[in-house]
């Protein structure tokens, strides 16, 4: 197993087969820089542009379809004081009679202090004078290359991952990816420093970043959609409009995953989801909705998981 | 104050300005009992119908329209050792091609525990030999008579409560409801023994109960969905389909509390809850959805709440 | 049978199990007035309060739950020449990112003449100076008593009917309701002069009416939502939201109906609406959307249809 | 303005910036073959994958970001005898609680009669041992390669068209793509024999066809979905899930068409649309459902229209 690192001098907007940056082996950690939302880099240089410019793609050896990625979030440093978020909140999250009373999505400006793990408004309002909110960074959009020939722009989300917007990918997370062409393409970005469910201001706090990764291919493991896990819980993330559907794609992955880890049949997963599921909203603003359905690992303590 | 207890004799299939069975003042507490979603009572007795036939309603004295109802749920004992649930997912929370392989949807029954605060399946699966899930009892219908004259069936619900189904109202939580007619008219049932999000099986452990309760008047306090609260978080609740609408509801509900709480504008509320927004899916199988808007305490940490 | 003739002189803002106006038996015709949605009759007077206020409920002797109740409407005639509309489109209906810039949404009147079969705005726009619309009455708001005792707000819509806002039910289409309770309790009320899919003004043109029906009962004819025939046409109507669902619960009553009168298995029933289905948006404004299944019944000549 | 024939030798299986086959020039006028859903060519030998496999892209010389490509079509001749559907309708347009008890969705086969201008099924049902439907030729999925580097996949659509599987593209009409890179690159397949609303079945009747077609760049015609006219209508096609922001996305495209060619202020359109709109549910079963928002042209007979 090998560290790289690796500074990216281009960006993709969409996740797809763009020829590789890096070529990493499974087990391999890769520290790299990512720019924010916008395309600025860590200087607020303009790198690349509009929604959500992807480092990589990074192929993984061995990778092929039909194997899943398994990605470990190992560390996301802000390396940038400034972030930023729109002000106010997304129209579709309140009721449509409300919108034309709603503020103006400007663009407002965040300090972030990663000594203080937290993150402070440049401006405060005055309601607000003197908040802050502890920092909590976690990545945005990140990916394989789609199947089928797909290029699929960073503003949305699928099977492949993209611009899921779920705040449980930061760091000790581990994401996985169904593998939709050979070498898997791994592309990151959009770094946020906090963001709470549903990414309901349309934004997380967005910053350039410095991340460290570990990829590992997890051969004739076949999924769906991306999973994820992290010391509290096992997730599965469904990408769809409505939020419904959505629903649907992550529960029906959470069925194969228990069924293939924890040798449950439907019965026996629908006991214990029925009562031990927790959904979150990861998005409900991107073209594609994101909804988490969630295990805390307590609920499957006692039962074995297969390696 | 006074403390009341009621036997109910007989149940109401809808919320409504039925005729009253007690009269009581603002900070009297109730204790009554309910039967199961089916009409079962402590003795497994049929004593009410399909679905969720409520106790009540109590005629709150003071309370008229444009005021709001709060409700403590003090206590909620399980009077009977049999709950039961519906066997399998319900069809709408998996991929539709995945319905036809879906287990049967049999009654299954459980045993409480009250002791052990734990329950059980009655014929564990295979896969769930010595599982049981701790006991976390909740009330799953209960609200006020709607305004304009509306009987609304208690398998649904709406701006008056009525089968939200949320697991966080459980015993120490207060659930607070626009009055819709004088004397608001509270009903409650439909006990559930412990339920995960969403109520994705159709049900949670059903049961009968023995509820204590204490029903407040706010004079003058127009609120337009309903409200919670317990020892951890606020929230607020949005009834609906599809999904993203009944959020519409809850998020602007929430976006009012905190501007006549806590002083929050526009701007500053989306601040808040841009980053510390928790949307819990409180049922997806009902005629109507319901989402909860929540904000944890702590997050409020610092902020004066006016009384 | 018997013609009556009825003049309401009060009106409900829900559909329930209130008393009854006048009892009417199968083959019998009334001839009968309706406000407008705002409650306003034909002189202007404000008779009745918002929305949709109902004419009824007449009770159609014989029929019980389980029947089916067909209403033909035979003739509505505009008794008002000032009709109004709201101005601009309702903000769901088009792209959220546009509601801000919509034009507000006064009340425009227009004058209906029913001599020239043609209604005319009483301020025409600079773009549309001699701009009419031809007068094609229906009825917005017309049902029966829902049942399981409970009593919906005119405003929406359901298995009992309501709001559907259905510009095929005008003069000459027959609407088959399924019973509800003993009597039917038929109403109605909410009649436009014009309206377009999907009502997306939020409005017909709104105006108060004389209508005369004839009343059949439809002996052990069990339909689950609202069926609804024309000279051209066969359909049926569900009433939910999304529209998805609605549009699920309508085909799903086609369905039925095919087989229960043309005696069509699920797979020939298939072929046909596979081929020759028709949807038709009738409203995507109301709290409940409307869409109908519809099939011309030139698609179903030479099939055999039973009585 | 010229003709070419162009003979397929292979076919994509996304809409993109793919190599293009053929360079055409603004008035040219294409005669070409398609493949059927499941890339079988005329003599059902397999050519191309699943799912609608593309015949192109033809670059259209001159065609830059901000035209819009005009593609008549001109004639769809059947060129197999043979087409299929699937069994039974799809699961998602009727109740979930039906879906177990729906028909298996195996291959049918149908007979497609050019000269009586009607279709069989090769294997009649009982119920239907001589039906026949009108044979009215439509393209199911064609468009233009999407802006920013997209490569779709050809199951579903978006502004760049794709697979909407709406009948009105037949013979006779044009349809309106925004074109998205240099030259266009129009691809084109997917033919139905006939279909009805929302493609139900989740499939027409699947065939290969030879289709002539005539290109025209309008230039600085900015347009943002697609649109299309033929002899009865105009309409606009909104590509996306839920159906509610389907029919936004084309009811907000209407609204920009009837500013731009008819001059047409928000009011007055609306004026318009709320009266004379009509809704098309185009289709209910791709990845993206489509929506058409429809003005028949006496509707807007006496307006003149800009050139």
């Amino acid at each position: 197993m090998a560290s790289s690192t690796f500074i990216p001098q281009h960006f993709h907007a969409t996740l797809g087969a763009h020829a590789h940056v890096l070529s990493v082996r499974d087990g391999d950690v890769v520290t790299t820089t990512t720019v924010d939302a916008h395309g600025l880099d860590h200087e607020n240089i303009q790198r690349g542009g509009d929604t959500n410019p992807m480092t990589g793609p990074f192929l993984v050896e061995g990778a092929v379809p039909g194997d899943t990625l398994a990605v470990e979030i190992i560390r996301i440093r802000m390396n940038r004081r400034m972030g930023w978020t729109r002000q106010g909140l997304a129209w579709n999250v309140v009721d449509p009679a409300r919108v034309r009373a709603m503020p103006e999505r400007e663009k407002i400006f965040w300090r972030i202090d990663d000594n203080a793990r937290a993150v402070r408004l440049e401006r405060p309002t005055t309601a607000l004078p003197e908040w802050s909110v502890p920092l909590k960074p976690m990545l945005g959009c990140f990916g394989v290359a789609p199947a089928d020939g797909e290029y699929i722009s960073t503003a949305t989300s699928g099977h492949h991952g993209g611009n899921m917007d779920y705040n449980r990918f930061g760091e000790g997370a581990t994401a996985y990816f169904p593998v939709g062409v050979e070498g898997a393409l791994f592309c990151l970005g959009d770094a946020h420093a906090a963001q709470g469910d549903g990414e309901i201001a349309g934004t997380g706090i967005e910053t350039s970043a410095e991340v460290e990764f570990r990829v590992r291919v997890i051969k004739g493991r076949s999924i769906t959609w991306p999973r994820g896990e992290d010391a509290e819980s096992l997730f599965t993330v469904g990408n769809a409009r409505p939020l419904e559907q959505a629903l649907q794609h992550a529960t029906s992955e959470m069925l194969d995953w228990l069924s293939q880890d924890f040798g449950l049949d439907a019965v026996s997963a629908a006991h214990l989801l029925g009562m031990h599921v927790r959904y979150d909203i990861a998005n409900v603003f991107n073209p594609a909705f994101s909804v988490a359905c969630r295990l805390e690992k307590q609920a499957l303590a006692g039962f074995s998981r297969r390696a």
